[in-house]
């Protein structure tokens, strides 16, 4: 009989792929304890792997790997809103959210607890390292819509759709991941768009980046499905006219 | 000659008034201090009253005071989303947003640090009181709506929408509260018609509540004015149809 052997327990993996399971380790452990209440011995069993390889990783030990776990995290954060510039907006907007949310998936409670202000005792420096993800997923939408110089209003509205992106993912983490992931996608793009639009109505630039957006959509896209569906629904509002 | 007598430097307040002054100076110094670096010679230096006054008021010394000032925060907080169930959804909610706005203005540094996580020994407290005044306003805005029981996604539009509040909020404080409260409070009331309207889409309990709601809205009112203002923005886009 041929059966598929089971995977080693101690299964080879690159530098790079031990680098970073080890990592993902220590993240999971710093956001649930406080760092004194962390040990290497406790990263070690969570990866899986001996003490003296954690140290062969990380010769500075526990504050070195306790930094590096939180700059990994803010790196993978930033570089999911990186996509190239072409097509249309909902598609790429969609494609940085399909790469965020696996990372939120992926990292789950230590996701939470990064957002909530991270460990007790280093709230000052999580929470700079989380304003800096914020920060460049803000620069990252805004460089797509090919602003340069964005005006209050398109900021305020960039930076408040990205705060509901984050309460979306913890509600999300909360309640067992659902709805589905690709869904989750879909509403938030869709939630993109409507604030969009409703801040279009006051602010001439994100009037124009509105139409210059929807120029590229069709009407198989999203776009196009999110008004097929919502017009029924403010069918009876003629009055408002 | 009579002119107007300067105010007295120790001026006779109410006990309410007096208490509430207390703690609006205690929020505002344990908000920029961890507890034990604020002494309540500190308290009574920033309200300009005695040591033995703020004793009279707060016996069991800095904690209680702490506590109290916590409380009173997240209570007033509490209060601004309640408001009549009458008339147009958007008159409610702007009044509600009115209220808001003005607390957040009146504690300004005090209210930032409260939602970033408040005193940085003491997170996980100002975490629970602060995420308290979220589900309560939640609560608040989905009994306006008329929803008993709220399936995920109205719940989730609500709650991304608070969050979206509190970050447009601090951006207000950061930016030297510009732009008016009044037209941030419109521009609020605006973002939450489109999330809801965007939801509706997609879920048959909020297009039942959109639909109630419009049906209560005028065309003078800020519903009737955001569509006349959306609907040029949108006029190349029949393509999506």
């Amino acid at each position: 009989m041929t059966s598929q052997a089971p995977p080693p327990a101690y299964r080879r993996l690159s530098v790079e792929e031990r680098r970073s399971q080890l990592l993902d380790a220590a993240l999971t452990l710093f956001a649930h304890r406080a760092p004194e209440e962390v040990s290497l011995d406790d990263v070690a069993e969570a990866a899986g792997v001996s003490r003296p390889l954690v140290y062969r990783y990380f010769p500075g030990g526990k504050q070195q790997l306790y930094e590096a776990a939180l700059r990994s995290a803010a790196e993978e954060l930033q570089q999911c809103f990186a996509e190239p510039p072409e097509g249309p907006l909902t598609r790429r907007l969609g494609r940085a959210l399909d790469r965020y949310l696996a990372f939120v998936g992926r990292h789950d409670a230590g996701f939470s607890a990064l957002l909530q202000g991270g460990s007790v005792v280093e709230t000052s420096r999580t929470t700079a390292i989380v304003d800096g993800v914020r920060r460049a997923a803000a620069e990252h939408i805004l460089s797509h819509m090919g602003v340069e110089e964005p005006g209050p209003r398109l900021r305020m509205t960039v930076r408040m759709w990205i705060t509901a992106v984050e309460a979306a993912s913890l509600i999300w983490l909360d309640e067992g991941k659902q709805p589905p992931v690709e869904e989750l996608r879909d509403w938030l793009v869709e939630q993109f768009a409507a604030c969009l639009l409703a801040a279009a109505g006051r602010d001439p630039q994100t009037a124009a980046v509105v139409r210059g957006a929807l120029a590229l959509e069709s009407g198989q896209g999203p776009i196009g499905a999110l008004v097929r569906r919502v017009l029924p629904v403010v069918g009876d509002a003629g009055h408002l006219l």
